[in-house]
């Protein structure tokens, strides 16, 4: 018998990661293995390595300084050249002393997530959100997340509204709601939120008195003509920058997921208080953080970097949604981002199925994606999509992988009868 | 307001941490700060630098392979490397698919600790112990430690009727207990446990139907006649492996405190799926494990760097041991370790203060020490010490400053007047 508060963890395992291994495992090659898997699951960014393996390479090895014992919510020297680094990408002062640096995005959601709530309190998220989410906020805190359901038929765009409606909701229905938490840009549509949203969007938060988790781990990611704004920036954010609470990290901006290294900035001093003494179980090791001080030791390599990222992400983006067009597979447009929200509805297999088992007839396919294609790509369910049939895509990673993957995704529901399904959705 | 969950967790920040801090922010140096602090407080060892740093410099850089997402319980490449380590040093089979590799030691407590309790529940510990385990087993988890008191009068041995008493009563107290944590070798003692006194142990152990946790990051800090015994070791456990967790780290045997990376391992399968489910939040940098998993890479310069630094870590414990000798400053004997336990008990102030305060009067000797004396050692009280007047000092460091922080205590007890305190005591 183990704990109640683990086994509630197990049970809550993502079957993201799950996908991911197996697909890993026995990877597609075009001569090798021309049946082998396409992960296009896994929100990694695989087109940046030349550029940061090259700077890696150049870093000098551990000092003795290094190896010994440092603060465990971040070394000065790390803290002060993100806070330069986030201050200029949120247009908003960031304080070295405000950052806690902990083990990836994750901990800095669940770090905040368990100062915030006791278990059973809500945190209010926007859907479809990012599925990890769920674990991430919920999974050691025990707090409960209640999406505010977004609508399929503006393309999921994130309004003040629903999130009004679902704090007014949760209250109604007796819960204590301590948080509405968002991805900026979101995650899986790709949506760069406009300015006035996220003003309205502060307005519902404050009228409500909670505090706002902005996870903008994708801050730097954006390939649209709309230009990203954080949700600390003052033009947005006059008056309740201490009750928001911004989560970042290294995995997607400078690609580097596997060195888990994310940071919480807040300036609520208890809640900053708490965050390190939880950094305390999930510090990032001395060496992994002497590499980003490093990589963040020369601005203009960084500005130089991230603009080159943003435009292979446009590049790899634009790829995509063609190929996505030329095989009449309608998809979310985004802005930012590493996926494409993919509209596979139309093909969702069995008229015999009742349209309340949307979700099961949506799992099927994806199920068939992944055996019979070998094409991994996530179901909607896995981000709460408030409607069955979509998929998010991820993009990037070699052009020629893409699209092989949107290739066969293509053949299997155009070709194996599923076309004719078409007319008998609702 | 912050979460009860965490604000339980501010209120206990161990004070250890704090120390620290502020004496290596003004270190002693000679000549150039004479009235500095020395830090004998911090079980870092120090001794290593030159081979560890060597070896560390000659690492190849991050792969592309490192920089992706890896399976968040620890790179099989690693696991395997660690288990054949563990397997020789415990004499006991250990299984890389049994392994979880988490963010130092800390996540490795905190993991099996909420796994196997609730809040609440009790985990029952021999004491003295290892201060941090309050926060390292309980903060996150909820989990009560309850001591087992050992006894002054041996010098704190290990003994199995101490930890069958100390069940018997939190049971017959109503509590829940759910397994008893161990340091072994002991922490802040220096104990080789004997395998008589761990079969012993054990057996108390399973007649009580409760977990073991065992702590053996010193395993391989042992200089003294007796070799080391795992609590794992068939020939004193034969029966209760399943029940036994087996915590270890590269803080102390490889002198790499900063990088953050521990193990644990468990033979029950449900344990095992539950840490894993919780090392999700607690992830060692994948540059980090590549850092091990070369280290690990040559056997025989393990071996070799193993032995070494028994010998450099003897010669250490004999040269301090003599010099408290020649200043008449008595301690427990020590087989392993980084520290002496030394016993001011004959100098604790004040013989106005009633016996019952004694741990009053060390914490006023040990802040003497640390704002008069500028000495850094640790109080018996921040490791549950039975009795009061008992101090950690670790003497892992440069010879010259381990001299002068001994002089200086010396100094102080002798020549300040608190030796005609000696008559006092009772």
């Amino acid at each position: 018998m183990i704990s109640r508060q683990s086994a509630r963890l197990v049970a809550d395992t993502p079957a993201i990661a799950d996908a991911h291994f197996r697909a890993e495992a026995e990877p597609y090659h075009p001569r090798l293995r021309p049946g082998g898997y396409l992960n296009l699951g896994t929100a990694e960014n695989r087109l940046l390595w030349d550029l940061v393996g090259a700077r890696l390479a150049e870093l000098p090895p551990p000092t003795e300084q290094t190896a010994r014992y440092a603060p465990l919510h971040g070394a000065p020297a790390l803290r002060e050249r993100i806070a330069a680094l986030l201050t200029k990408t949120c247009r908003a002062p960031i304080d070295a002393d405000e950052l806690v640096v902990i083990s990836g995005a994750t901990g800095a959601l669940d770090a905040i997530a368990t100062v915030l709530c006791d278990p059973g309190e809500v945190i209010v998220v926007p859907a479809p959100y990012y599925g990890a989410f769920d674990t991430d906020l919920g999974g050691r805190s025990g707090a409960t997340l209640v999406p505010a359901l977004l609508s399929a038929d503006d393309g999921f765009r994130l309004t003040a509204k629903a999130v009004d409606r679902a704090l007014t909701e949760a209250r109604r229905a007796g819960s204590v709601v301590r948080a509405v938490a968002l991805s900026s840009p979101s995650n899986p549509i790709g949506e760069v939120h406009p300015p006035g949203v996220l003003a309205d969007l502060l307005h519902v938060v404050r009228e409500h008195d909670v505090d706002l988790v902005t996870d903008e781990i994708y801050a730097h990611a954006v390939f649209g003509d709309r230009p990203f704004t954080s949700a600390l920036d003052p033009a947005v954010n006059p008056d309740w920058a201490e009750r928001t609470h911004l989560v970042w990290g290294f995995a997607k901006d400078f690609a580097l997921p596997g060195l888990k290294t994310g940071v919480l900035h807040t300036r609520r001093p208890d809640v900053l208080a708490a965050a390190r003494a939880l950094a305390y179980f999930a510090p990032v090791s001395t060496a992994t953080q002497d590499v980003f001080t490093g990589l963040l030791d020369d601005p203009a390599w960084v500005a130089g970097f991230l603009a080159e990222g943003r435009r292979r992400l446009g590049a790899s983006y634009r790829h995509a949604a063609d190929l996505l067009r030329r095989h009449d597979l309608p998809h979310a447009p985004a802005e930012a981002g590493f996926s494409v929200w993919l509209d596979l509805g139309a093909w969702l297999p069995g008229p015999e199925q009742p349209a309340a088992d949307g979700f099961a007839a949506e799992e099927r396919l994806w199920r068939d994606l992944f055996e019979t294609a070998h094409v991994s790509i996530l179901p909607g369910a896995a981000f709460h999509s408030p409607r069955p049939g979509w998929f998010r895509l991820c993009h990037t990673l070699d052009a020629a992988l893409v699209a092989e993957a949107i290739r066969r995704i293509a053949a299997h529901v155009h070709d194996t009868g599923l076309d004719h399904e078409k007319g008998n959705r609702p």
